[in-house]
């Protein structure tokens, strides 16, 4: 235990060569949804294949179908030690709308928030380049205190994770001797508040679809042919209106298929958490929960199914007014999945709804955004026991288990593929703007994130 | 009637030259609904001035709030000759999208499509830049021929058409007396077919509506809140979805307040010119009716009322995929009205429609895009009469008496605000793709609709 205070010390005194190290990072535009970003997202990959090399690493850029991955190996101070593989994503999301940025958001900076707060601004700075540097200065650390790591580590670093991740299974596939490990060590979840560090146990999954519907041949004048010929926007909208019914429930044929209810004990121990609508609907100008009647907002986000609207365009959407009767309009769609809710299963019965409420002299076409299961570790691995305990040392409260709304597809394909489990810890907070104009990371959870690595790979 | 004939070869021999002021016309990108192109609105404005001085008239650009009117006065030949008002607009639609379009919209040319039929491409070929240069080309037949016009004409252009028209009123309210006239000409209709001229007698009115419905204060990540925070796309979709019940009818309270049955004779008389749900939305690529069931496609797009969404739009709408819950979503839509319904008592009707929809912690906010009545001038007035007369000398079938499914609103101000009948002629034909990419007028429009007007001028 000597030897961790002096890491944590040098952890503490090295921070702003770490922030450093973030921001250079961060000023790469790395949106992997986007064609134009390519070259971006080729850029992170080199860096940081740079940087795992300069910690002593055997690192490199590993070119897929799409954008790179990072692979890097470093072998550990003991032979018999555990063998980890870390994973984080060096891509981001789109940044529109832009004009709600009040600062550019490749430029980053620290900025002092209410309460004093210090954050790193930008893109990515938590989702997820600030999170996987946690991990990468964690390592520099032990590199300058006791030049190895206590552990055998691969890195893998993915470029396509906001974007579907489209190479990821065709890579664990063709590298699955390579990247198998003990266990996985995913850094890309949210602590439960400030002071409370928290470990994921569900992930819900994911199902993308986009779907166009195609009426006219031509924009028409409402005028013209108003009240006779089919209208696309309404057949959109009908579509999307008809995913929920008056309780919230979505209508899908054999939805819930799959959906087991949260045992009542687990139900209990959210409950004390004190998160009620109001406070966690509060954060950002909402009060009342919008989905299935009776749930908390807990257990609607953690461990319940949902079919939201996340793009819809149609007709003229500039400044001003055009009286037209659109050829064509389209709605992306995803839904999230818990228990064995089967992702094709649910893909297959949303396109049977969608093509049931299609005219006869209409059409409809379909694109494929992704898909994962949910998964669900089990609350008593031991890994996850003693990450607990580690974390807990490091902050003001004691860790706790909790669930995710949000889906993280590697950790299903860790599980299925390298037949691997992952525990998932990450320093994110509930009000990072994460995907969001304005996106930022706590100061305190890069610095304290760093040092809760430190205490993760001793007590591995 | 000399006269007459010297007046047409005149139409005929100098139809090259008439083609290329046309054409100096269409060049200028007179968009009025985009602030981006008001110097060319005034560019197009100032063109059509210098012209009609050219022919004689005392005109001038005159300034509004928004795009300026032009208005000129020609005395006539003689002092007892009727007066009249005619009204065209110089403004075009925008021309998204862009990538649909096989020539440049602002470059016109005469092109060749099936059936050998010459066209007039661009965009404002057919509306109304094509149209209104019809009667400016008329007048230049008369100037060259005979010296003078036969009756005495007022021209009013107008350059807020395609927007609204919010300068139209206060400008005819404050030039009442120097506008007034025996009755106005107005040139912004169609033909029946390409044989048969149509002098259309029922306008459909218009209400147009923007609203916005705003939900979180940011954009949320829908892994996390996805399930708790409302949705504003699901809220706007399902306002959109619920604006017609299953028969097609419009919701809203009182719609239907003023909307008169059309009597069987005139419904036979529409019958009978064989325009059945096949031809006419074949035209477009469908074949099914989509509004009000059991009602003909004339009397749905000619005498009943209708609720469009024109323009939708809400989250995430680029390349790839966002699982992204927005903090707003907007849509735009359009009434049109028939017989006596109430502009005013529509769009109040709507918005408390609306208002009704939005969850507590929820707001919408609405933009108002201009109103106008339905308006039904008599079957019998003696100018219709004459037209009809002088239409069917030109064109190789005798003209009829149709319904218009589009709005002109200037034809209710100039009913309300002037006291004043109009005579809606002109000579597009329903596969012009007004307000659609590759807009056409037919070079037969064209030149015909000169010697239409040299006819119709003569009779009055």
């Amino acid at each position: 235990m000597t030897d961790l205070s002096a890491l944590l010390d040098h952890a503490d005194t090295n921070l702003d060569a770490s922030l450093e190290r973030l921001f250079a990072l961060l000023r790469i535009p790395s949106i992997s949804t986007d064609p134009a970003y390519k070259p971006e997202c080729r850029k992170a990959a080199e860096w940081l294949t740079t940087r795992l090399i300069e910690l002593g690493f055997e690192a490199s850029v590993r070119d897929t179908a799409g954008h790179p991955m990072v692979v890097a190996h470093h072998a550990g101070a003991t032979a018999d030690a555990p063998h980890v593989l870390f994973y984080g994503h060096y891509d981001v999301q789109p940044v529109d709308p832009i004009d709600l940025w009040t600062r550019d958001p490749f430029d980053p900076s620290i900025a002092e928030i209410a309460g004093g707060r210090k954050v790193i601004t930008g893109r990515g700075s938590s989702d997820d380049k600030g999170q996987l540097m946690t991990f990468v200065e964690a390592c520099a650390a032990y590199k300058a205190v006791t030049g190895s790591l206590p552990v055998k580590v691969t890195i893998l670093f993915e470029g396509e994770e906001e974007s579907g991740s489209p190479s990821l299974k065709p890579f664990l596939d063709a590298h699955a001797a390579e990247l198998k490990a003990d266990y996985a060590l995913v850094c890309d979840t949210g602590m439960w508040d400030g002071e409370t560090p928290a470990i994921a146990a569900t992930l819900r999954g994911l199902v993308g679809e986009e779907f166009v519907v195609t009426a006219a041949d031509r924009d028409l004048h409402s005028g013209m042919f108003g009240g006779a010929a089919a209208n696309p926007i309404h057949i959109v909208a009908d579509i999307c209106a008809g995913l929920h019914d008056e309780t919230g429930r979505v209508t899908l044929d054999d939805f819930y298929e799959g959906v087991e209810e949260t045992p009542s004990n687990i139900k209990d121990s959210w409950a004390k958490l004190g998160r009620d609508a109001e406070s966690f609907l509060g954060e950002v100008g909402l009060s009342i929960p919008s989905g299935e009647k009776g749930r908390s907002v807990l257990e609607l986000t953690w461990a319940r199914p949902t079919a939201e609207v996340n793009g819809i365009i149609g007709g003229y959407t500039g400044q001003g007014f055009k009286t037209v009767i659109p050829g064509q309009a389209s709605a992306k769609v995803s839904f999230r999945l818990v228990g064995q809710q089967n992702p094709a299963k649910v893909r297959e019965s949303f396109r049977a709804y969608v093509r049931s409420k299609i005219p006869a002299d209409c059409s409809v076409e379909f694109h494929e955004h992704g898909a994962s299961p949910a998964i669900h570790l089990g609350y008593d691995s031991p890994v996850l026991q003693k990450a607990k305990i580690a974390l807990s040392d490091e902050w003001p409260k004691p860790a706790i288990v909790v669930g995710m709304g949000g889906s993280i597809p590697i950790v299903g394909d860790f599980q299925k593929t390298l037949g691997m489990e992952s525990l998932m810890v990450g320093f994110g907070l509930a009000d990072d703007r994460i995907h969001s104009p304005n996106e930022k990371y706590e100061l305190q959870s890069f610095h304290k994130g760093i040092r809760s690595w430190i205490r993760i790979l001793a007590a591995l």
